[in-house]
């Protein structure tokens, strides 16, 4: 077997291990969208069917794990090969946790239903989770493109999605604050706000395996952390 | 270079990142006894050397990935030694983020010097941290000694710590609701005790790739979830 063969034999695996990634993407993205839409409409049979679809997504990590060491076993890459499929394994995992946050917001939709929700601020949960549905999409094309500046761009995108969060954070707060009646729904609230803020984290995460991938370096996490609500409940603290 | 040697190189660089993989694990426990003793003691300056501390462990994650990468490369392990290589990436992983928990304890216990604590919650809080980091070093423990038996323990445990959580939960909604001075220091110690339960969830992923290691079948989260307060967070509401 020569060298060409190999190299095409390595080129179709990991297409192939790609494209299981690819489809736990467009499910994931599906499941975020989905969760906003059951919380907004309190849609709880949309809930239930999110509950139960993560388990494909589950499912699909476990296959692209074990289809990737197979790969590893069987081609034995190195250098940006070797560093393309771990790369994937990664970002397999962050794709599996966003899935874990889209049933998440489900089961607390769920839980919910019938308890009246805080006026005005679902519409900012949706446009939240319409922005970090994005960012993961749009990390996912970056590492399918090999563009670690489009990457760069998407890791300084998530200081938008905490800022968003921070907002909501204050609003859930001082509604609490003002009426008893409004803490549980308030703590369901942030909760479902806080899952959507870390899907925007994972798809920093996906975007700092890009530039591992195609540079070597996998960035230190040096961000500066915008979730300030620490702050946020010592203000309204006074 | 002859078996023997090829054997002998692979064991003694996975001996290198197992190295690693405890130096992070036993950082890890520190982070969470003295996060669990910064919120007891409310001590500030042990919360801040904490928040300091995290990045070692975050670097040592950065580094235990590049080895294995190096090792992969150049070993070409397949089979139980390639499972074994992914596992030890997999567990740290897990404990970077199991040390990301303690640093967001450390920056709660922070936020909320000066605020009152609520009556009692903290010595819960503390044996609760004491559990998952009990759990955190017995997994540890179950992958050196290459035990699935004792990591099927471990995974077993976890309901336990789930539960101390669910009580925790229902103490805290109930202090807000009796007082809504309470609201803002209930916000912080659920956060606080809802990152303390889901390193009980890390411990369970490292058992999962002991067993993944040792049997190469990865166990699918078929776990009962014992997080139920979303029924508690309705049962509340009433």
């Amino acid at each position: 077997m020569n060298d060409n063969h190999i190299v095409a034999s390595f080129d179709r695996d990991l297409e192939s291990i790609q494209a299981t990634m690819i489809k736990m993407g467009g499910l994931v993205e599906q499941a975020l969208a989905d969760s906003a839409q059951a919380l907004r409409k309190r849609d709880d049979a949309l809930a239930q069917t999110i509950r139960r679809g993560d388990k494909v997504i589950d499912d699909l990590d476990i296959v692209l794990k074990s289809d990737a060491a197979r790969l590893l076993a069987l081609r034995s890459p190195t250098a940006k090969d070797l560093r393309l499929v771990l790369a994937v394994m990664e970002i397999s995992s962050h794709l599996e946790r966003c899935g874990d946050y889209a049933k998440n917001i489900a089961k607390r939709t769920i839980a919910m239903s019938g308890a009246p929700a805080i006026e005005g601020t679902l519409s900012d949960m949706a446009r939240m989770s319409a922005f970090v549905e994005t960012m993961v999409r749009d990390a996912l094309d970056a590492f399918i493109q090999r563009d670690p500046v489009k990457a760069a761009e998407i890791i300084a995108r998530d200081a938008e999605a905490d800022q968003i969060y921070n907002t909501l954070f204050r609003s859930f707060l001082t509604h609490m604050m003002e009426d008893h009646k409004n803490i549980t729904v308030g703590m369901h609230l942030h909760f479902i706000a806080k899952n959507i803020e870390r899907v925007g984290d994972h798809a920093t995460g996906i975007a700092e395996q890009t530039i591992y991938a195609v540079t070597g370096a996998l960035p230190e996490d040096d961000r500066p952390k915008q979730d300030n609500t620490t702050s946020a409940l010592l203000e309204s603290d006074v």
